[in-house]
């Protein structure tokens, strides 16, 4: 019998309420005869300020031993800005090398945008997890006075962009589309730009069915809001991509509905699914939080462990809610979870 | 009696018909007794084909003897990626330390935007120009094979983004709404992140009427798109800057109207001018590129050199040639540096 084993991390903020409904969906999709076992982990600002932990040895290796990871948002005001961010989120993308960050955008029927028109939108965006300027490779000397010096080091290794790169070939060669765009900065950057650019078009003599494009970062900006229709698949750099998916969740819907992957595609760590949204502290606890993002990322989540059918069905369920959703009134958090549960389920 | 002393640089594609045109409206307002007095360089694509170069130290010496500099456009297919960028754009920028890069976002009346609604922008940015991860620090290592590692360095000085800082909060402070938002991403790009935002608080005291913000870069972009009316001034690293203008100029009526002051505030280098577009070779030659965003860098650059009346006027021309523009046939480059040659004059 089949069983799924899944680290449960709610954390901050609204992570809490949102992760409650994915759950629910999660029981409600899965057939009767897979067993869902779940452990819940209190990472976050709580356990940062009882212990002055974020993330430790022990923790990744209790981490190591699911399946899968269901993640809400981690981050709070009252913890220094970069602490959780890169002592547990980072942390946990490198230790677990998620090389494969998993955004897609789809504009779905009624969703309000702040585009003007009808866009259609219907792309994913491949980012790089573990590379780039990310690293925490830099650092600053005569700190505080007016002479400090403070680098960032964008690290990028023909290993790391080769096997994102493939990743998003295979990704855009699987759509009816077949289009994948190379989005850097390769006429300034241009060490790493040209790495990028090399192994983009090496690999693509893999992937002849595959049309090709490449987009400097800044004009990309501008083609998601004039016309993003033109995208399919695109791959990028870890600090690019943070860029443009969130603006590409902007135009699709806003960060309510975007979800997302932290994958590591050689199954030798668990991969984590996560809404792209944060904690919003400013709402939590209200039950205003929208949990579509976090079960649009449960739908990313079941895609990855091989149940096809069930992940379709909290798609179409997310599709057909939305849908209905417009004009009326707003529902709270476990509203919204309990009819998406009720769709999945029937 | 009064004298401008102007380099001109037309440069590539389109950039040689808006430069003809802004120059058009340039001797249009300028009062009778202002001796204006221009010399043509010839950088480029064409003289970087003939001769392999793109910006000598004689070409430097040359420019520094000017008042100051009008750019058309820089950039050729027929020249590999980043040669021109780097050996030209670049280059001139270090040179003559332009650290302060100026990009105004204005949604004029009458004016296309593809957001929904009516939004309201009147934004400047202030891009820092000489570091971040634009200073070519970096390399490659065994390039070419599976074993390459490519390095981009991002380095931030307290020197440089301290005068930046200040330029922005005085900017922010001699506007009504006087508010100046930072744009970093702090929480991941820590060594760089601390420079800046401790930087940004100290020099916050010294302008308490000037109140202040803190935005990540990502999120900056979904600002853009779903509430641009809450920036006034926004001070930023060089890329992110590169990145959130391209957008602010896409929200607020296109390219096609961006203009651009790449300024050293000593003056011991003359400040650049220049659209915030490229070369667009696709549409050069046609008479079919707006001059619109060239005639608003012009304004620009008489208000840098003093002369802020006739910049206002040049302003007020473009306003009202946008709004009668609308509904009407499009017009051609020179037709348009006509009319708004007749405005200013008249
Ligand atoms: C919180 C932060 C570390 C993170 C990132 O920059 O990757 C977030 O913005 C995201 O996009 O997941
Ligand atoms: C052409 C390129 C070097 C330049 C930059 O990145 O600064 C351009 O994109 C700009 O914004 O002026």
């Amino acid at each position: 019998s089949r069983s799924i084993d899944l680290a449960v991390i709610p954390g901050d903020g609204i992570g809490q309420e949102v992760v409650a409904e994915g759950l629910k969906v999660l029981s409600a999709v899965l057939p009767e005869d897979v067993k869902l076992e779940t452990k819940e982990y209190d990472f976050g600002a709580k356990r940062y300020h009882a212990t002055g932990e974020t993330l430790t040895d022990a923790d990744l290796d209790a981490l190591k031993q699911h399946d899968v990871i269901l993640l809400g948002a981690i981050g709070d005001p009252s913890v220094p800005s970069g602490v959780l961010e890169r002592g547990f989120l980072l942390k946990l993308r490198f230790a677990f090398d998620h090389h494969v960050n998993l955004r897609p955008s789809k504009l779905l029927p009624g969703v309000a945008t702040p585009l003007a028109g009808e866009p259609e939108i219907d792309f994913v965006v491949v980012r790089e997890g573990t590379e780039g300027p990310y690293t925490g490779n830099g650092g600053t000397i005569r700190k505080g006075t007016e002479h400090e010096v403070a680098t960032e080091v964008s690290v990028n290794t023909a290993f790391g962009v080769e096997r994102v790169v493939r990743d998003a070939f295979a990704r855009a060669q699987a759509r009816p589309r077949k289009k994948l765009t190379l989005v850097h900065k390769n006429n300034v950057l241009t060490f790493a730009g040209h790495l990028w650019t090399n192994i983009f078009n090496k690999v693509s003599a893999d992937f002849p069915e595959v049309a090709t494009d490449y987009i400097h970062v800044d004009a990309a900006t501008i083609y998601l809001v004039t016309d993003p229709g033109r995208f399919d698949v695109i791959v990028t750099d870890n600090l690019f991509g943070d860029i443009i998916t969130d603006l590409a969740a902007a135009v699709s819907g806003g960060i309510g509905v975007a979800a997302s992957g932290n994958i590591n595609p050689s199954g030798e760590f668990p991969s984590m699914f996560e809404p792209v949204h944060g904690s919003a502290p400013d709402i939590a606890g209200q039950g205003k939080a929208d949990p579509t993002a976090t079960v649009l990322s449960v739908a990313l989540l079941l895609r990855h462990l091989g149940y096809e059918a069930e992940a379709a069905r909290v798609e179409e369920a997310v599709t057909a809610d939305l849908t209905e959703r417009q004009g009326k009134p707003a529902r709270s958090t476990s509203e919204i979870g309990d009819a998406l549960a009720v769709r999945v389920a029937g």
